[in-house]
Order: C-alpha cells, then sequence, then structure tokens
C-alpha cells in the first residue's frame, strides 16, 4: 500500500465515522420527536435506524481493521485508527440509547397523557450538540474542544439529576403516574448516557492527541496534508 | 520482535485480560454483599476497586497497542488484539455497573428498611457468571461456549422485566417506598446491563472465531502452541 493510499483510506475512515455521527445525532433527534408527538411511526424509523447504525458499525470496524491488516501504521495513525474503532463503537451505543428512548415512548403512549418535570428537549439538545462536538474535536484532533465537551457534561449530570429528584417526587406523592415518571426518568437517564458516550469519546481524543504529543508532535492540530504524507 | 516474543506477548495479554475479569467478578461480588448487608465500607472497596480497574484497562489497552505497534501482526493474531481491547473495555464497564449499584445502596443504606421484589444476589450470580464465561471463551476461542452465554443473557433479560414489574407496582402502591423501589430498580438494571456486557464480549468472540475461521481455519478451538508459533 503507498502512502497515498494509505491516507486516503484513513480518509475514507473519517468520513465514514463522520456518516455515523449523523446517523447517531438524527436517532437523538427523532428519539426526542417521537417523545414530543408520540409518533409511533417516528419510534418506528429510530429502531430502523438503529439496525442501520449496527450495520454500519460493522462496516467501520471492518475498515478500519482492514487498514491495520494492510500496513503497519506508525503509531500516530496507529493510534487514530484503535481510537475510530472505540469512537465507532460509542456512536452504535447513542444509536441504542435513542432505541431506548423509542421503547419508553412507546411505553407511554399507552398511558394517559401527563406532564412531566423533566426538559427532554432540552437535555437531548445538549447531548446531541456533545455528540456532534466530540466527533469534531477527533476529526480536528483538537483537544482544547474535546475539554470543552466535557465541561458540557456537567451541564446534563445536573439537569439529570434534577430531573431524578422532580420525577421521585411524583412517583412518591402521585402512584398512579409512577409509571409515566419512571419512563420518562429512563428517558431522561438515556440522554445522559449518551452525553457520557460523548464524554468516552472527547477523553480518547485527549488521550490520543496527548499521546500523539509525545510521539510525533507535528500532526496534531490540523489532519496530515496529504501531499506532505505522501511525499514523505 | 522474534516470533517467540510476540507470543509471549499475547499470552501476557491473555493473563492481563483474566486479571481484569477477576477484578470485575469481584466488583460485582462486592457490590451485591453491599446490598445485602448496607455494609458502607463494602461500598468503599468497589468504589477503590473501580479505580483499580480503570487504572488496569489503561494498562492493557496500552500493552495492546504496544504488541500492534511493535509487529504487523497476521490477520488472525490482529483480530485476536482488537477482540482484546474491546473486552478490555467491556470489563471496564462491568466495573462501572458494580460502582453504580454500590451507589445505590448508599443511597438506600440512609433510607427505611425495606423488603423489595427483586432477588438481586440471584441476579448478580448469573451475571458474574457470564462475565466469567464469556471472558473464558475468548482465551479458549471457543464459539461454543460464547454462544451459551447469549441464551444465559435471557434468562437476566426476563429477570430484569419481572423485578421492573414488581418494582413498578410497588412504587404505584406505596409512594412512600417509591425512593426504595427505584433504587432496586436501578440495581437490577445496572446487572442486566453487566449481562449485557458479557453478551457483547460473547458476540466478539464468535465474531472474532468466525471470522479467523474463514481466514486462518487452524489455530481456532486452542490456544496457539507457543513451540509450534516458534518454529514457524
Amino acid at each position: 500500500m503507498t502512502r497515498i493510499r494509505f491516507q486516503q483510506s484513513l480518509d475514507e475512515l473519517k468520513d465514514q465515522l463522520l456518516e455515523m455521527g449523523g446517523m447517531a445525532e438524527q436517532a437523538i433527534q427523532r428519539a426526542t420527536l417521537a417523545y414530543r408527538t408520540r409518533d409511533l411511526s417516528i419510534c418506528e424509523l429510530v429502531s430502523q435506524g438503529e439496525v442501520a447504525i449496527n450495520r454500519k458499525q460493522r462496516e467501520i470496524d471492518q475498515a478500519a481493521t482492514d487498514v491495520l491488516a494492510m500496513e503497519q501504521p506508525m503509531a500516530v495513525d496507529l493510534r487514530f485508527i484503535l481510537s475510530a474503532i472505540k469512537i465507532n463503537a460509542e456512536l452504535e451505543r447513542v444509536g441504542d440509547s435513542a432505541e431506548n428512548i423509542s421503547g419508553r415512548v412507546r411505553k407511554m403512549k399507552k398511558m394517559g397523557a401527563a406532564e412531566m418535570p423533566v426538559d427532554v428537549p432540552r437535555m437531548a439538545a445538549l447531548a446531541s450538540e456533545m455528540v456532534r462536538k466530540s466527533l469534531q474535536s477527533f476529526i480536528d484532533g483538537d483537544a482544547e474542544s474535546a475539554r470543552a465537551v466535557l465541561a458540557m457534561d456537567d451541564a446534563v449530570d445536573a439537569m439529570n439529576r434534577a430531573a431524578y429528584k422532580a420525577l421521585t417526587a411524583v412517583m412518591t406523592e402521585q402512584g398512579n403516574l409512577a409509571p409515566q415518571a419512571l419512563n420518562a426518568l429512563m428517558i431522561a437517564r438515556a440522554l445522559e448516557r449518551i452525553a457520557d458516550h460523548a464524554t468516552s469519546i472527547a477523553e480518547d481524543v485527549i488521550f490520543w492527541v496527548q499521546g500523539a504529543d509525545v510521539r510525533h508532535s507535528k500532526s496534531l492540530k490540523t489532519a496530515p496534508d496529504p501531499h506532505e504524507m505522501g511525499a514523505a
């Protein structure tokens, strides 16, 4: 494999991860919309999307493994590929969490309508932004922007704790609403978990960039220039 | 790196993973004991153990990355090392789940004692066995024993669903017990998650063995013989 061809493989891997990230974000958005509208056909879209996400994960995994198998990458590229595999797995878990939310919405649909003290759309927007930012920080090799994701996680955690407290109060005071409150609580928890996945991605980026820093301090802040790499 | 030295590195990786698996199992057992006894000093042991598990994960990750970096492994070894990295991550999440359980126990300790309709020790024993079996199936490269783990997951799922139903009933009927019931429900869920991690490991083993099957049908059912490898 020529150096240029190898670099193309890495670029393709990035593109595929971005696509995967887009699918994961769409899953969050759809699950949130399903919650807001209680529209079961949107739940169905989430489920179909999850199947597609799982398939995509296997494809990316295979592509990353193939790149590893075909060329012994130097340390900085090796770390990049291993990070890509890990991030890919985190994005797949984001899809799982979106599917969990969708499953909760299906259950809530069967129950009476009741206002629940949790701002799902706001939590979802924040979690979704974290997924997007963490992935972008990986693509850019930007540890600073990854650190910003870690700070956002505190906000989501706080929202989850507040939801937990308010929903436990509902359960305690209005037993008949306990099943709804429990489902809402599980949805908040799923969103908090999505934020955790984004956090894991961001931590991986920091670790990757710092590790790379020690070994190859040059090709960090920006993606490697294919021409330069080809000339190497 | 000689072939023998490389094989030694793989064996060391296996040993380290087994050690990690032992730590994860111990975490489950301790968390369960903490639940049964409401003994906060055992919760503390779980927390200390989680720190050790996280450290161990980084060590194994580094060791696996080093093996990849030092030698371009052939396909079957490459898949083994990538699987080791994934399984390592799953075991770390088992530690997280045990820590979650321990955190729930801390909360329950502050509440009045109340019998909850969930057999935590039995669920935990099953989940723990799944972790051990899935890891052993990886060490042995034994897809059949990995499949047995998948079957066990159905039992844990059923127990979790039963717990969910019974605990939701408690919440609905006895609002004052809702916080306890919710914590018990979260513990059941954490155990179900541990079973899911074991299932992921088992699925990885099947994928690894089958993938290896296609490419290198020989060195599958048993671990490669170091002498044979050295002679290759």
